[in-house]
């Protein structure tokens, strides 16, 4: 990290750079922090410029000049990442691609568009409104388009319409040699090659700057119906989310809130829910076909002993309980003044949630930590909440143990370390005990395609 | 290919191979041949051995004695291949995974399943039918699911179910290296690292031996209806088809004939449809939902001047319909006793669809050429089967040019040059044209995991 050849090869592409960008290439302290610390404990790294570009020729500019002077390459979006994908250990050039907010296609009759990079999904969805359409990826967070691409993002509608991985039709990307590629076509589906889609979708800027993103769409559906439905139990609701995907019910979301959560909620968001783990659920589809997935729904968590089960078919109904559950962090973290947060996910076989949850709740309390969870359920995915006072050593290492175990146990289950925050530079240790000998191979094709490894050096795959 | 030195290596490998697997080790001429050609008009070329392994360690046995010696390795399943995915043009060793086809796990909560490699998917269909699952991703023929997941597979369902890039949860696979690795764990998503699972989806035996599949299942529908339709034109097909999937109806297959099926279907399969452009239909629901979705399927075919609409909600009647379907290839072929079949796909936006069709049709007749389609329309991918008769080489040259003009042609609509059948032996000169620059990346990754070209050389981005 101290290397003087590489600081002074730095000067040289900035300075290159800045001939290419004028003042779009910023050197100014509280641009470099403002890009180099994400919104967690990872470790901030500011980067030595960031340059605000605006097209995918401007990107193959700023990479063939910093691939000439082997400077890192950082892409950056809206910095919305929980695990410090965007952070300049090697120092190196940022590229801020949130300029790049162009929506560039939508084809209707296609359910697809292409947009740029920095276009966000909210900025998306507005766009599409008026056409009847939508984008469902919904990480919570506005993030950018590119950055969630990149980040192989997903969110509460995944159980229904899938992940970035299956959404993103191609990408445009700048690779590390400065060269440009699209990596499909506009076709459903394809059997010509190998799928370069897939392996730049979740590569986090080590392969590739993302520069376009051509994504699947969808038409607003006829009817959307939540519900909240309280159950005896976590595994009370993980039995209910098995049995009714088991069905083939189409459930657009289904959501886990533990009792600390729903204590959370009913102060901060004014709403009185029963202090019971609980599901919060929508259903799209026709009138006639919501309506009938919601009543089946309700049927099987009368099984469980589940209810009373509260629906909401009106807007303005359906909007007060999902942001309740949107605004869980805030709703928790007022109950804790002054404490950080730390947060994290695992995802594993919906068969193995409960018992996941469950041990990690009993880890938790064990540890006297408030650690409150909330799980995309019907993926199997849960995310953890630990508060935390950073200046008590022992709680942060109390902390630190409890997270490794959650990590450990989701992996022995058959899971995986992250079902969607992702590697960064935050879970970079957890890579090998999870591939074990398929890490080698990543770390192959790492090599082959950026051999001086240029791009987002020290996250994900790249070492 | 008449490099000796490669000889006298294969020599030493096919010795040392025999030495593990004793009399699984073949060099019968027939057995050779067997496995050196496809259904199709691409060149055959027989392996120097086939190797009959019994699982994933016999696999790698066999890759790593081939590493050694520098010996091509072929993967080989049910040999359903149509684009010469299995031949050896440059001798080597077929290893035969048929007798691989053990079921090793089924979780039933968790909807997957893990199977060997040779398990075809009618084999895994019949196991799971008890337990009231199943996998829907059918291209047709009875496959290995391992050739499935090698080739990217897909068919009728995939417009609802997707091909087996969204199916396949991992796979485990020998290296060129001789390591064996898993490719993910079971969780429905993950983002940790890149998508080994989707490079190897698709990549055709160039990468890895797949040698086992972990796969996602469905709960088989409470109920299931089918239905004819036939329309005025290709185009209102198509229409119609636009506005279902736009309206987000669910539809489990939506299938073109063209009149030339029809035809061939009511001489062969004694069924009496009008003779006019068809779409076949099928709804997966509850029975609720299933008969709305119909329902609003009739009104859209009405609006085009679509009808008179066929329903078949009794299994007799479905599997009659279906059968018909089926059996295209054998109908259309009874009326031109004596030609030889041609047969490719491609795949584009949707939106393109009818132009490309009818385009095609036109080439056709203007060829005076015949050739009936069948389209997966739902997924903008069809199917042309060319008639001919291969001892007249103006026919043959007819043929060839209409191939290689409706490959172009779906590429410039934005498409691909093959929706499902691969690349194979058979279209790898269309790689280039429709990747561009991303086709040298390919061959980079290509590169880095096989840096001796052993795995199946001379196949999709292997040179």
């Amino acid at each position: 990290m101290d290397n003087p050849s590489l600081k002074n090869s730095t000067t040289h592409a900035v300075a290159e750079i800045r001939e290419a960008l004028g003042d779009r290439l910023s050197t100014a302290q509280a641009v470099r922090d403002q890009h180099g610390k994400d919104q967690t404990w990872n470790p901030g790294a500011p980067p030595d410029a960031v340059a605000f570009v605006h097209n995918t020729d401007e990107v193959q500019k700023v990479v063939a000049i910093c691939a000439k002077y082997g400077t890192p390459v950082i892409p950056y979006g809206t910095g919305t990442s929980l695990e410090g994908h965007f952070t300049a250990p090697f120092g190196g050039v940022s590229i801020d691609l949130s300029a790049m907010n162009n929506i560039l296609e939508v084809n209707a009759a296609d359910l697809d568009a292409r947009v740029q990079a920095g276009v966000t999904r909210k900025q998306l969805n507005s766009h599409l409104r008026d056409q009847g359409l939508f984008f469902p990826v919904d990480p919570g967070a506005d993030a950018s388009l590119g950055g969630m691409a990149a980040t192989r993002a997903s969110g509460t509608n995944a159980v229904r319409y899938g992940t970035m991985r299956e959404n993103v039709l191609n990408v445009t990307a700048v690779m590390a040699n400065g060269e440009i590629i699209r990596t499909g076509s506009r076709a459903k589906k394809s059997s010509a090659g190998y799928d370069l889609t897939r392996l730049l979708v979740g590569s986090e800027g080590t392969l590739g700057v993302i520069t376009e993103v051509a994504l699947k769409l969808y038409g607003i559906p006829e009817s959307i119906v939540s519900a909240v439905c309280p159950f005896p139990s976590v595994e009370a609701c993980c039995n209910a989310t098995i049995t009714a995907i088991q069905m083939g019910l189409p459930i657009a979301r289904i959501e886990l809130v533990d009792e600390e959560h729903v204590k959370a909620f009913n102060a901060y968001s004014k709403i009185d829910l029963q202090v019971k783990p609980t599901l919060f659920l929508e259903f799209h589809g026709t009138t006639a076909s919501a309506q009938e997935q919601a009543e089946t729904f309700a049927a099987i968590a009368e099984d469980l002993d589940g209810g009373p089960y509260r629906w909401a078919t009106k807007e303005e109904d359906r909007q007060k309980l999902w942001q309740a559950r949107h605004d869980a962090f805030w709703a928790t973290k007022s109950l804790v003044p002054g404490k950080d947060a730390f947060a994290t996910d695992v995802c594993v076989p919906i068969s193995r949630l409960a018992e996941c949850v469950t041990e990690t709740q009993a880890d938790l309390a064990a540890n006297n930590l408030y650690g409150p969870i909330v799980g995309h359920v019907g993926d199997g995915n849960f995310h953890v909440v630990m508060f935390c006072d950073r200046a008590d050593p022992a709680e942060v290492r109390r902390v630190k143990e409890v997270y490794g175990r959650m990590i450990d146990r989701a992996i022995a289950m058959g899971g995986t370390c992250t079902g969607e925050h992702g590697i960064g530079s935050g879970k970079v240790a957890y890579l090998e005990k999870e591939h074990g000998p398929a890490l080698a191979f990543m770390r192959d094709i790492k090599r082959a395609l950026d051999p001086r490894n240029i791009m987002n050096p020290g996250k994900n795959a790249a070492i």
